[in-house]
């Protein structure tokens, strides 16, 4: 047996999230069954560093499995690569050692969310940027951003269905900047909770359309109330961009 | 009756082209069923510059129909927009004269195709650009650019499907750029025959891949035999950017 590590990319518009549920498209079954067909029907699972939701993208997800295929690691990319669909694809393949593990060995991740800046829809954006079109106000989501930098408790900032007990998570870089009409926000932290970038997003697309003020944000994290933040936006603008290990 | 003149973008990946047929999702459809609906269920047929194939989108598609609606023009893209799918989009909608036809009155078009120049796939470009992944002679294929300019028979770069029987054409402007990792060809001419942009375009990454030479264009226009030209590379790389009136 033989651990791989794989960097996949993969536009989430037409599954049903990453993990594998009844009945739905998704991410990992559709590896699994790209691997089932090189391993003569044999079930082969994977483990990725993390689920994303339904109609969340990946650029640099992170998946390992175990094989007993004498494969050539240069071969691996094009194996897969023919029998996945065209919706996932595998940026980079290598050998891993036998206790890698891509979920439990992530020492951080980094996600970016796209906004698109226009009153009118852009049938081309639609399923990969989230529109927005309001007027915003630069300087004050600026000033919100060094708010959510180092560690905090973000339970006002995930799903109030979470149901992992420790929230405090530790943001190592916020940031935005402009790529023509898009707006793009950039996290790395050490771990983010559930719908948590999607939150932190939501809020600070509200302090930059003027509907709050950044200053509510450290309150807001002290309160550890999810009805505090602001709402949250939509899984086709966000992106799972690198794993660090 | 009031005549409407109306731009629209739609990302073709979707549809089974324009044109409505039995059984199948197409982009006439969907208009005639938005404008149904805002005409109490009424037919409104529409009539577009030209047809464009499954899989190929557009940017300035240019439509036209009639209404007996007293809505302000200004109220005319919301309410379309509302009723449309997220995979079209009306641009711009204006009054036009009651004798404008959006097929007939067109003196020209603008084509672009798009090429992703990668030896690996990219999911999020699947849909929307046509992967090569060969090193390309950009002197070589700039030469041949030359050839196509002004009025030929395009017969050799139609669909041998073709039945129109005048194929003379009028290129005004072919040439191509990079944007990124994109190789843009970008055609205006008085009009196109079926598939000539798909054939030229392949022709040219022929040229540029080395496989013919630039100055086999002359006579493969003047012999008329379509195989000759290169092959049709698919639609999904081509969007029908703009129509002149």
């Amino acid at each position: 047996m033989q651990r791989y590590q794989c960097t996949l990319s993969y536009d989430g518009s037409q599954f049903s999230g990453y993990q594998v549920q009844p009945n739905a498209r998704t991410v990992q079954k559709e590896l699994e069954t790209a691997l089932a067909k090189l391993h003569k029907g044999n079930s082969v699972p994977v483990t990725a560093s993390g689920r994303t939701d339904a109609g969340v993208h990946a650029k640099g997800q992170v998946i390992h499995f175990d094989s007993p295929l004498h494969i050539p690691v240069s071969k691996w990319e094009l194996a897969l690569n023919t029998l996945l669909p065209g919706d996932i694809a595998v940026n980079r393949i290598e050998k891993a050692a036998a206790g890698f593990h891509a979920r439990f060995d992530t020492v951080g991740k980094e996600y970016r969310y796209f906004v698109h800046l226009s009153a009118r829809r852009d049938p081309f954006k639609r399923n990969y940027a989230y529109q927005f079109s309001y007027p915003i106000d630069y300087v004050a989501m600026k000033e919100a951003l060094k708010f959510f930098i180092g560690s905090h408790d973000f339970t006002s900032f995930c799903s109030a269905k979470t149901t992992i007990e420790d929230r405090v998570r530790t943001i190592k870089e916020i940031e935005f900047f402009e790529e023509g009409d898009l707006l793009v926000f950039r996290l790395v932290g050490n771990g983010f909770l559930y719908n948590m970038v999607r939150i932190i997003v939501g809020t600070l697309l509200e302090i930059g359309s003027g509907e709050r003020s950044p200053y509510q944000i450290p309150e807001i994290l002290e309160k550890r109330d999810r009805t505090l933040a602001g709402k949250t936006i939509p899984g086709h603008g966000l992106y799972l961009w690198k794993v660090f290990y």
